[in-house]
């Protein structure tokens, strides 16, 4: 009743931003992205008659609160298992949670593979992304290796709203995301409640659904027929649609910080000069740069001279989550 | 055939961005706007058979480029008056021009007040408002005191687009806007080609018309009712309205430097800290802060604290354009 997994974080190239059934967690759009190889989270999950309670250690730390969608979620996979045991729940993530690098996505990941594994059930991958995504939409897509589509499906009981991957690690090698630290701060508005007010409030929400199921065709035929220029270029812009919601949502939601900005202009800057790279940001400051291989030293050492970059991790697209016999504890 | 006129700037409380006739300089929307005392333009224009062509200096450098506006506002003015001779322009300005301090809208409403005394023509307000629009739209408003709104007219000539004012400059004293210098470069994008892109490539030009009258009419209410809150918040959510169009405009139009998100974020915060006081943005990088008289000197204080911010003008409602005895030349 012990298994450990791992999981990548993923960053999305088409947004997910509003549900259109919060409890299932069914999304109003479909979305994209790459799961990068380098921003793990490794879970351990136990399922024992000697726990009294369910715990939750995350980086050495016991959680007494935020737990909510965690301890829902596991009793979810006791529920399906038909097991009542208390678990406990160590999990490590190698890079700062909760600050718009898609920590949420890798620990959910590794959460449900790790409890499903640890309760014995038996999963296929698809039925896997599945119950990942009733812990947090976008973790379905960290399941996936590569390049990852979450399809929005139609049906109500969320058993068509499912990840998969269209591309896998090493059908673009040269592919690079370096996710540009510029605060480890824990940001004030979390993703979920975002999104329910920005569906709720902002003007723009029916342009967004209008024009995204365009940009995730772009974005999908980018990255097979490895079209850089057409991959980054929309996942840009898919990008700006986003944070454009949230300007708009009341109360008005701004995740970026003067470092954001400062790195935005200077992409735009750079691309200007004819060093091809593009941005995009989550819900969060931190900024993650697009560009090729060729282009990825120079682009770092850029980065890192700017005045709020403070670290760089350049990603290639990565493993799916994956069992793992080295457990935590 | 020589005038002076000397008009402010004005801060739009609901923003104008998009034309439907490029040539008439026609609005997509109403737009509703403060008249700011202490940001001022004078401009003298002199028509004389001694010149040899037309001349425009401007804060004593002569235009050697980007006259092409203001000399076919001329020449329009010379038809109208059915007169041919070159005209000297001398216009001065007292804060940075282009940046996004509406320095096109004071310099238009000016130059346009004046040349039409210089040319003999004998205007009433409405029509004055009605030909400066046809120079630089957002000017119309700077004719107007206090309080103005742009009507956007249903005409195909124009004749019912003009501005007037809705309160005077001593209808609501307290009313507070700082403008906050945060840079002095002269912008990238100016709004008249910005605004062209816009209305053509983003997916929430339909959103923003969609909700642009309760815009205005929620202002209007409140700056006659003097509710500072309902003014101060529809003012900020339209600025952020029409910044996420400029993000979402192709290419992408980003006029926020670091230092303008620094604004952002602390006007955000104080106000939830109690401090009353909202923010609103134009084509350029500089933050107006509204609030009341009572609050001005403690934001004035705060806002110099601030690292990107290199000196700050408060205004008060002021006075509408007028012609003055004191020439330039």
């Amino acid at each position: 009743m012990k298994a450990t997994a791992v999981a990548n974080a993923n960053i999305a190239l088409v947004k997910y931003w509003g549900k259109r059934d919060a409890r299932l967690i069914l999304p109003q759009n479909g979305s994209i992205s790459m799961t990068c190889d380098g921003l793990s989270t490794k879970t351990t999950v136990e399922f024992s008659g000697e726990y009294r309670k369910d715990t939750v250690i995350i980086n050495d730390e016991e959680l007494q609160r935020d737990e909510k969608d965690i301890l829902g979620h596991i009793e979810k996979i006791r529920g399906l298992a038909a097991i009542s045991h208390h678990a406990k729940i160590v999990s490590e993530t190698n890079f700062p949670v909760a600050a718009g690098l898609a920590s949420s996505a890798s620990g959910f990941a590794a959460l449900t593979m790790a409890a499903a594994a640890a309760a014995g059930l038996e999963l296929s991958q698809k039925e896997l992304t599945v119950l990942t995504r009733q812990g947090s939409g976008s973790a379905s897509r960290s399941i996936c290796e590569g390049f990852a589509e979450w399809h929005k499906g139609n049906s109500s009981d969320g058993s068509d709203s499912y990840a998969e991957s269209i591309a896998g690690r090493d059908h673009w090698p040269g592919f690079r995301m370096i996710a540009c630290i510029v605060s480890e701060a824990k940001k004030k508005v979390s993703s979920r409640s975002g999104m329910a007010q920005t569906v709720a409030t902002s003007p723009y929400y029916d342009g967004w659904l209008k024009t995204v199921e365009q940009d995730i065709g772009t974005i999908r035929n980018g990255i097979k027929s490895k079209n850089f220029s057409a991959v980054g270029l929309t996942a840009e812009q898919n990008c700006l649609k986003m944070h454009a919601l949230m300007l708009t949502t009341k109360p008005v939601i701004v995740y970026w910080i003067p470092a954001t900005v400062e790195i935005i202009q200077h992409v735009l800057a750079w691309r200007e000069e004819g060093l091809e790279c593009y941005f995009t940001i989550d819900g969060g400051p931190q900024v993650k740069v697009m560009c090729l291989q060729e282009n990825e030293k120079e682009l770092q050492d850029k980065l890192l001279r700017l005045e709020g970059v403070k670290k760089t991790i350049a990603c290639r697209p990565g493993d799916g989550a994956a069992l793992s016999n080295s457990h935590l504890f």
